[in-house]
């Protein structure tokens, strides 16, 4: 029997272990989800899996579990980066929220010659990634980066990792993702609204690790394209194979 | 040249067609984009392609624009439906914005089992495909259905339409979809949170029509699930190809 909700916790996790809650954590398993002594969650930290634990202390202001046992291993997702570009407030939430849904295992917020957004909340942001893998099952929780430039992050790129650049400019053409080498980790690259600029097209397009990509003859919203650009890699080369 | 705004409009359109506007429409050009006599729109009305238009009349409560010329054919979607069960209002709009986005022809909200929903707004949603539409430089709308019961719809099943069935049980097996009859309509469906009922998937499973398919490890909100489903398919079967 698995509990329903499932909680991630900074804390170690193993057999027997305790682990403390926040006033924040105990607030909403004893308030607003009104569990007692004896309750069931389900948690994980990113680190080591999924455990089953029990509410042993129920307080206003805190509490504590222990854990049972484990009821799933972790598994950690390909080595997916989503770069995106932010936008309005929501749909940047959805797009953190979608990336971690999909299985990015890291979100990275770039700043485009087309990008308004001049900083993000990353705090706002990383807590919409923890909700939503707690809300899909998974064991962990793709990291947000900082807001960083894209011409910054293109130079000083590293690691043979492979840049899927989805181009609204290649809206019509076949959608194929062509594979790089074996095994290499990925990047999925989503522009802001209104594309690219002239000199970061032309600039990615002399890129050896970019591969472009259209996805279908109609422009796509940015979360749109995040979550269609996600699972044509994980089909193609990621864990929905 | 291309204007930049899109506008959807019920008139016929053709070489010299003058194209009356509605109180709403020549607020929106007219009040919040500023366009006067001579500005630019692009018309489309789901049947005669694109036209770029020039503004004939502005009035306060009205006005008039003339075609000048076709900028794009008509471009039909392939013929495939997105049957999902409506969730939270955000979500379902969300849902509807994506499935234009995403290049379905028909949207039919179904009652499953599990769906909470009673009734929707079907005038709400089909402004929000209207949007999207215009939105995405599609020059077709999909028509969004009235609520139908799942079961009722499967037992009028018709035409020899495929049914992708993305059940969340599945989630971890192979994500592949598996193709039915070469150049059979199909269809999409989307279960609710909280997935289809038992009596649903043994229903489901039985149908020669229906195809199940995972969409990967993790389990996926509803919106997100149907963006990714759609992609599978446009890429396998539509017109991503």
């Amino acid at each position: 029997m698995s509990a329903k909700i499932r909680l991630y916790v900074e804390h170690p996790l193993g057999q027997g272990q305790s682990v403390p809650l926040t006033r924040e954590q105990a607030h909403y398993l004893f308030g607003v989800m009104r569990l007692g002594v004896g309750g069931g969650v389900a948690l994980f930290n990113g680190r080591d899996g999924e455990w089953q634990a029990e509410v042993a202390e129920a307080g206003k202001r805190g509490g504590a579990l222990i854990c049972r046992h484990q009821s799933r291993p972790l598994q950690m997702p390909p080595d997916l980066w989503l770069l995106f570009a932010p936008i309005k407030k929501a749909r940047t939430d959805f797009i953190v929220e979608k990336a971690a849904e999909m299985g990015a295992a890291r979100i990275v917020p770039v700043q485009t010659d087309f990008t308004n957004a001049e900083r993000i909340r990353q705090d706002r942001l990383q807590a919409h990634a923890v909700e939503a893998a707690e809300q899909c099952g998974g064991t962990y929780v793709p990291e947000v980066g900082d807001l960083i430039r894209l011409d910054r992050m293109l130079t000083d790129w590293q690691g043979g990792r492979q840049l899927m650049f989805c181009d609204e400019a290649e809206a019509g053409r076949a959608s194929a993702l062509t594979s790089g080498p074996a095994g290499a980790p990925w990047a999925i690259l989503i522009g802001p609204e209104g594309g690219f600029s002239p000199d970061e097209r032309v600039r990615l397009a002399g890129l050896d690790f970019a591969h472009t990509v259209s996805l279908g003859p109609r422009i796509l919203r940015a979360d749109t394209a995040a979550v269609a650009a996600m699972t044509l890699w994980q089909q193609a080369m990621g864990d929905w194979r």
